[in-house]
C-alpha cells in the first residue's frame, strides 16, 4: 500500500522554500560567546556536561524534569508520572516524581522547579496490544496506556532522555531544539504499535482546564492543532504541528470519549471521515502496524502563536530525521553553557555545581517563533522587533541570585529579559511589569514589584542595552499602581495595612527593598527627585518594627500591630507570604544595619541570627504552607525569603558566623541524589544560590553592585565572562573541616573587604581564599562590611 | 473631576497615524457602479429606500432582523427579544421576533432568515435605576435589564434603526458601518445612567456555548475584548473594540456573577483594580451619572481577527461621533444598491419588492477586515490578496437563485465570492468547497455541494476574474470526497444507499444536479473528459426513479426501494432533507424532460404537479419537521426543495400552469407586513425567488444560462447593469386578473421562448409581455421550451 503524503498547501506553502534552502537535520546555530582553546576536561576525562544529573531535584519539592530541552527552549519535553487534581498537583508541578513506577506520557512543556503548576501540554505516548484512550491509575497501569518503567532503564543527561517503557518492551528517547521536541520510539516486532495523543491532559488538572483543542491530521505524516486552557494562567494557548517519520496507516479521533472518526477505512483511500476535530475533550491514536518500522521518530513543533508558527519552528529548528544529531547538537548547545564557569572539587560537588548551572538555565526561556512573533499580554501577535522576548518570570524567586547571575554568564541575554519585560509592561491594561508571568499571562503570584530590581541591578552593572527612560517609567508605574496588592494603602500608610490587604507585613517588607532599588536606577540615570522619593519610600520596612517584640509586623491602618501575635505562626493569606515573623523579620536586604540598630546592635543582632538556626517549632505551625521546607531551626533554606539570612552575620562583622552557617546548608541542604534540593527548585533560584555560595559570595543586595562572602565549597573555579576576563576563585587549605576564611588576596594582594564588587569580577583576575579550622574572629572595619543604606 | 483618556500604547499605537490622517466620521468610500442620470424617484416622489420595511419577515418563521447594517457588512448591529435555550431557538434565529414586547439589548450580529441560528455577539444594553446584571424572563421584565418597547415607538430603515425603551425612557438609535456598530442613547435626566454589556448572551444558547470571553477596560472611553463560542460554528472568534463619546465615571466587570472588581474607586483615581478579566461568564457596566450628557454614542467595531483589527476597522470606518452623517452614509450606500433595479407597481409590490432587494444584500458578508486580514477555515490569520473575503454561505438556499442574481445585481462582487470558497477549499483539512459556512467555520449542514453551481453558473456567464483551473479542482475533488455524505457510496453505487447514509434520495438527486453543473464548466472550459464523466454521473437521479409508485425514492444497498413508503412523510434524517417525496420528486432541475418522459409524458406529469398543489397531508405528517412551511397543497413555498417547481410546468409546455401558479404564490405567500415570508428567508434565497418572479423569470437551473419565463408581478422593471445596459421589463394590461401572458416582445420583436438568455438581459433591451385574463393554451414548439440535459 503505497500513501502520498500531501501536505496542506494553506499551512504549509510559506514554509516549502525554507525547507528547499535546508537539508538535514540542522539547527539554527547560536553564537556562543566564551573563553575558547580552554579544556573543560578534568582529570578524569569529564566536561561539565558529564556531571550534570538531571534527575537532581526530581524528587521530594524540587520540582525539577529530568526530561529533554536546551538552554532557555521553549519546549521542555519531559515524562509525567502523573496528573492530579489540581489541590493535590503540588508534588507534580513538574509533571514527574522520582519516586513514581509508572510513566503516562510525554508532554512538551514543564516548569522547572515551580511551586504552582499548570502545562503538561501535547501529551504522546507510544504503546502496542489493544487499544486504550485513558491512562489509567497508577496503581492499576494495565488498565491505561501508562506504562511502568524503572530508574535502571531510565538515563538523563541535558537534552537528552531515555527510558525503556516497560509494559509494552518501547524505547523512548527524546532530544529537543528551542520549540521542538524529538521523540524516538523504538517498538517491539508488532502489528500493533501505535501512538496516543492525548489533549485532556494536563499539569494543574481541574474541571474544564482544557477549554478547547482542535486536531487537523493534515496527511499521513502530519498532524496539527493548538490547545487553549484555563489553568493557573487564565488564557493560554498552545499551538503544534507534529510530524511522523513514517506514515501511519490509520487514526482515529475521539472526542468526549466517543469514537468519532476512524481515518484510512477500507473504503476511502486517505484521510477518511473529517479528519479535523474541536471539542473540549480531544484524543487521537496512531496506527503503525508495519513490522519492519521498529522505529519511529516523531517531532512536535510548539507555537503559542499558531498552527503556521508551530511548523516553521519546526521545519526551521529541525527539517530532517537525524535524532543522533539533533542530540549531539543539542549537547554542544549545553556545553557552550556549562563550560562558562569551570570547577575543582569532588565529584559531588561538580555533580551539585554543575547540575545547578543546568537549572539556571531552564527559565525565562524564548517565546518568540523562530520567525520573531510572539503571543502578547494582550492576547495580540506581535513582532518582537530586534530583541527575543523570553517568558516564564518567577520573579519573586529568580530576582535574588538568577538574575544577578545572568548578569555574569548571561550579559548578552540580560537586555532582552529586560525588553520582555518592558513589552509586558506596554501590553499591560495595568501598565506594571510582570509579577509572576508566562506565555502571555499574568497570574499576580507572590508579592512585590520585583522586575525593578532586575532591571536596577542590570543598569548598574552597566548592562544597558535597552531604553532606560522607557525602563524606568515602567519602574515607577509598578511601584505606584495603587490598585495592586495594597501598594495605594502603602503609599497612603507607609506601610501595607493588615486590615485592607493580606500578607501586609511582607509585602511592607518587599516592596520598601524594591523602592530602594528604583531609587539606585534614578540616581545612575541623575534623577535625583525621583531618587529621593523612593529612597524615602525605602525606609519604610521601619514602620512596622515592633520593639517590644523584636519582629517585623502586620500593622492595622490606625497603627496599632495585629493580635494575637505569634511569630512561629504562618498561614496562606496571613501576615507573611509563605513564612513566620521569624523568617520575614530579616528581609532589610538594602539597610541590614538598619535593622542591626533596631535590634539594639551587632551582638544583638547576632544573638537574635544564632536563634533562628536553633529554635524548634512544632510542624502545626506551618504544615500546611507547602512551601517552607528544608529547615535548619526557623531557617527554612527551601524558601527564598530565607536564602539570604546567613550571609547577615557579615554586617554585624561576623563573617566567620556566616561561613558555619553555609557550609551548614550546603552540607545538609544539597546533595547529587533526585532528592538533593530541600525545596522547590524555583526557576533557577535555588540553583543560583547554590552557585554563588560555592563560589564564596552571594548577592544579597541586587542593585548593590556587591556579592557578600561567605565561604567557597570548590577549590577553584574559573568564570570565563563574556568580555573575555576570566575570573578565578582559588582555595587554599579547604579541606571539610577548614571552613573558616583566615584570609583573602585579590590578584595576590591582601583582600579584607568581606564583599566583592561586580566590577571586579567583570575585569577578571583571582581572589584566593586561604581556608583553616577555627574562624578568625578579627573585628571589621566599616568598609569591610558591604553597603547599608543607613551608612550612606 | 477631570479623567484623562490614555490609550493603551500596544494597541493603539499602530492606529494612531491613521486616526491623523482622518477627520469627521467619514467611511471608506466603495465605488459602485450603476447607471447615473437616472432619477429613482416615484410619482408620489419616493425611492427604492423609501420603500424598504426591514419588519418585513421578522415575524413568524420569516426570521429576519430590523436592526441596521451595510449591503454585505459583517455588522448587524438589531435588537434582540429573547435568547432561547438551543431547543426552543428557532424564531428567534435572528434574536428578534415581532410578536415579543420586551428587548434584552442590541447585539451585533445576525443572520438574516436562517433556520439555524448561532452569533448575537456583544450585546448592549442602555439602562437607569438599579443595576440588574441579568435580563429577567419576558414576562417580568422588571426583574432584569430587559425593557419593555411598543411597535408604535420602533422604526426601521436600511442601515438605521430607532426605539424607545419604555422602562427607562431611553431612545436608541442605531447605524452601521462594515465593520461597526454605531449606538445613540438618549437619556433621561438621571443620575443612574448605565450601560450594560453582557457577553454571556448569545443566539441558540447552550450550555458552556461561550468558551472564554475577554474585556479590557483601556481607558474610560475605551473597551475592548473578545469571545469564544462553541456553538452552531464550533471554533469562533469575535474580538470587538468599544468606544464611548463620553467617559464613564465608574465601571465594574462581573464573572460568574460574582461582582469581581470595581473601577474608579475613591482612592485610586484611574483604572482601578484589575482592569481586565477574562472567564466564561463576563458581564460588565459602565456608569455615567451625568445629567448633562443625555446622549451618548457608542462605537463597537468588530473583527474575527484580533482586537487591533476590531480596532483598526473602527476608527479607519467611523472615527468620529457625527450619528447623523454616519447614517445618511449608510442610506447613500444601500441607495447605490437599491436602485439597481427599478419597479413600477403597487404601493405594496413596490415595498415587497425592493425589501426583496434589500434582503438579498444582507449574506455573504464581507470577512475581511480593513487591513484586509481574516481568519481563515484553518483558524489561521489570512490576508486576502487581491480580494475581499466573503463569509456566511448558506450555499443549498442561495445557489438556487440568490448567487443568480448577484450576477445580474452584483457582478463585481461574485468573483469575491467565489475566490473566497476557494480560499475555504485551500483551508480546508477535507480540501473541499463550503457546505455552509461562516466566520471561518464549516456548520456541515444540510446536503449537496452546490458551490459548484456557483461557480459553474458565474463561469458560463463569463464572469471569470478568478483562477478557472483552481476553482475546477475545487469543484472536482468537492465531488469526488468519498467520506461526505454518502458521496463515496454514490460514485460506487449511483446513488446514496438509504441503509449507508440518512437522506439517501434527496442526496442522490441534489449531488446528481452538481455533477452536471461541474459537467458545464468542465465543457466550457474545453475539458472532455471531466464533461463526460460528470454528465454521467448527472443522470443518477434516474437510479432512485420507482416507477411504481411514480416517487423518488430512497433505495437501500441492495437496489431495492426502502419500506414501508408514504410520499407524504418527512423527519430529519428520513430519506429526504427537510421535505417527503411530494416535494422532492421534482428535483431534477438540469433534467425537467427526463422526469417527464419516465412520469409518462407532460400530461402525466403536469397532472401529477396539479396533484401537488392540491392535496392536503395530515400535518403529522411533518408537523416536526420545522422547515416545512408556506404550504399549498404538499407545495411548501417555505422550503427550498418547492421553489423552482411551479415552472416546472414550462417544460410540459404549459406556462400558462406556472402563470397561474406563479401567480397563486406571490398573492397568498408575501405581502408587506412582519409576517409577508412564508417561511426561512434564509440569507437572501426567498427575497431573490421573488425578485426573479416579479420580474417574470426565474432560474431553474443555474448553470444553464437561462432563466424560465413565469408571469411578471410588476408594472415594469428596470435593471441597470454593471456594464451600463438597461435591461426593461414592461407589461401590457396587466391587472389582479390578467395574469396570463397572452404574447410577449423582445425589443419589439415578437418573442416566443419561455426562457430568457443570461446574455439576453446583460445585453440591454425591453422585454415586453401583453397580459390578459385567460390563458394561451398554445402547444410549445422545441425551441421555446428551456433546457434539459437530455434534449442535448
Amino acid at each position: 500500500m503505497v500513501i502520498h503524503s500531501h501536505y496542506s498547501k494553506s499551512i504549509l506553502f510559506s514554509i516549502v522554500t525554507l525547507i528547499l534552502s535546508l537539508s538535514g537535520c540542522r539547527e539554527k546555530t547560536q553564537v556562543e560567546q566564551h573563553a575558547s582553546g580552554t579544556s573543560y576536561l578534568d582529570e578524569s576525562g569529564r566536561a561539565p556536561y558529564d556531571y550534570v544529573d538531571p534527575f537532581i531535584g526530581t524528587g521530594g519539592e524540587g520540582h525539577t524534569y529530568p526530561g529533554a530541552t536546551v538552554p532557555f527552549g521553549f519546549v521542555q519535553v519531559s515524562p509525567d508520572t502523573e496528573f492530579k487534581y489540581f489541590r493535590q498537583s503540588f508534588p507534580w508541578c513538574a509533571g514527574y516524581q522520582y519516586g513514581d513506577s509508572t510513566i503516562v506520557g510525554f508532554s512538551h512543556t514543564h516548569f522547572s522547579g515551580t511551586g504552582h503548576s499548570d502545562l503538561g501540554d501535547v501529551l504522546l505516548m507510544p504503546v502496542t496490544g489493544k487499544l486504550q484512550l485513558i491512562p489509567g491509575p497508577s496503581a492499576y497501569p494495565d488498565s491505561g496506556y501508562r506504562s511502568r518503567f524503572s530508574h535502571d532503564q531510565e538515563q538523563a543527561e541535558p537534552g537528552y532522555y531515555a527510558v525503556r517503557l516497560k509494559d509494552d518492551d518501547i524505547s523512548v528517547e527524546l532530544t529537543a531544539t528551542e520549540h521542538v521536541g524529538f521523540h524516538q520510539y523504538t517498538y517491539p516486532v508488532t502489528d500493533t504499535g501505535r501512538i496516543i495523543l492525548d489533549l485532556t491532559q494536563s499539569i494543574y488538572t481541574y474541571d474544564d482546564k482544557v477549554r478547547w483543542a482542535y486536531l487537523r491530521i493534515e496527511n499521513d505524516t502530519l498532524v496539527t492543532g493548538y490547545r487553549q486552557t484555563s489553568g493557573w494562567a487564565p488564557d493560554r494557548y498552545v499551538y503544534f504541528a507534529i510530524s511522523f517519520s513514517t506514515p501511519f496507516r490509520s487514526y482515529g479521533i475521539v472526542r468526549e470519549d466517543q469514537m468519532e472518526y476512524f481515518g484510512f477505512g477500507p473504503r476511502a483511500p486517505h484521510l477518511t471521515g473529517y479528519p479535523d476535530r474541536g471539542g473540549r475533550k480531544i484524543k487521537a491514536y496512531f496506527n503503525f502496524p508495519d513490522p519492519h518500522a521498529k522505529t519511529i521518530g516523531v517531532k512536535v513543533g510548539l507555537s503559542a502563536v499558531d498552527i503556521t508558527g508551530a511548523l516553521n519552528n519546526m521545519m526551521t529548528e529541525c527539517p530532517g530525521w537525524n535524532f543522533d544529531e539533533l542530540r549531539s547538537m543539542a549537547k554542544q548547545r549545553w556545553e557552550n553553557q556549562l563550560n562558562r564557569i569551570i570547577i575543582e572539587g569532588s565529584e559531588e560537588e561538580k555533580a551539585i555545581f554543575y547540575t545547578s548551572m543546568y537549572h539556571t538555565l531552564l527559565a525565562p526561556v524564548i517565546y518568540t517563533d523562530a520567525d520573531g512573533r510572539y503571543r502578547g499580554l494582550d492576547q495580540q501577535i506581535h513582532h518582537a522587533d530586534g530583541f527575543t522576548n523570553y517568558t516564564i518570570y518567577s520573579l519573586w524567586d529568580t530576582y535574588r541570585a538568577a538574575h544577578p547571575l545572568f548578569t555574569i554568564t548571561q550579559p548578552d541575554r540580560v537586555p532582552d529579559m529586560i525588553r520582555s519585560m518592558l513589552a509586558h509592561y506596554d501590553q499591560s491594561v495595568h501598565h506594571i511589569l510582570p509579577v509572576w508571568s508566562f506565555h502571555g499571562n499574568e497570574t499576580w503570584c507572590m508579592i512585590g514589584y520585583h522586575a525593578v530590581s532586575v532591571i536596577a541591578d542590570a543598569y548598574r552593572k552597566n548592562i544597558r542595552d535597552f531604553d532606560a527612560e522607557h525602563a524606568f517609567q515602567a519602574m515607577k508605574a509598578s511601584a505606584t499602581y495603587g490598585p495592586y496588592d495594597g501598594l495605594g494603602h502603602y503609599m497612603h500608610y507607609g506601610f501595607v495595612p493588615i486590615d485592607k490587604e493580606t500578607e501586609g507585613a511582607s509585602k511592607t517588607l518587599e516592596y520598601a527593598y524594591d523602592d530602594w532599588a528604583i531609587a539606585q536606577m534614578a540616581k545612575a540615570m541623575g534623577n535625583e527627585e525621583d531618587h529621593r522619593y523612593f529612597m524615602a519610600r525605602s525606609a519604610s520596612y521601619r514602620n512596622i518594627w515592633d520593639s517590644s517584640t523584636g519582629f517585623m509586623r502586620a500593622k492595622r491602618s490606625d497603627n496599632t500591630f495585629r493580635e494575637p501575635f505569634d511569630p512561629f505562626y504562618a498561614q496562606y493569606g496571613g501576615d507573611y507570604t509563605e513564612g513566620n515573623a521569624w523568617q520575614y523579620t530579616w528581609y532589610v536586604p538594602h539597610d541590614p544595619q538598619g535593622l542591626i540598630r533596631m535590634m539594639g546592635g551587632p551582638e544583638a543582632f547576632a544573638g537574635r541570627l544564632d536563634s533562628l538556626f536553633m529554635l524548634e517549632a512544632g510542624k502545626e505551625k506551618y504544615g500546611h504552607v507547602e512551601d517552607i521546607a528544608g529547615l535548619i531551626g526557623q531557617y527554612a533554606h527551601g524558601n527564598e525569603p530565607s536564602q539570604h539570612i546567613a550571609y547577615l552575620y557579615v554586617y554585624a562583622g561576623m563573617p566567620w558566623k556566616t561561613q558555619e552557617r553555609i557550609h551548614q546548608i550546603m552540607q545538609n541542604l544539597f546533595d547529587n541524589t533526585p532528592y538533593g534540593i530541600c525545596g522547590n527548585e524555583d526557576c533557577g533560584q535555588m540553583s543560583a544560590w547554590y552557585i554563588f555560595s560555592s563560589l564564596g559570595f552571594y548577592p544579597v543586595c541586587p542593585g548593590s553592585n556587591q556579592y557578600v562572602i561567605g565561604t567557597p565549597a570548590v577549590q577553584k573555579a574559573s568564570i570565563f565572562l563574556e568580555n573575555g576576563n576570566v575570573f578565578t576563585i582559588k582555595t587554599v587549605n579547604r579541606s571539610e573541616k577548614n571552613i573558616y576564611i583566615q584570609s583573602m588576596t585579590l590578584n595576590s594582594k591582601p583582600y579584607t573587604r568581606y564583599y566583592v564588587d561586580h566590577s571586579t569580577l567583570t575585569e577578571g583576575g583571582e581572589l584566593e581564599f586561604i581556608m583553616g579550622p577555627e574562624p578568625v574572629k578579627r573585628k571589621l572595619n566599616g568598609d569591610m562590611i558591604p553597603y547599608s543604606m543607613s551608612n550612606e
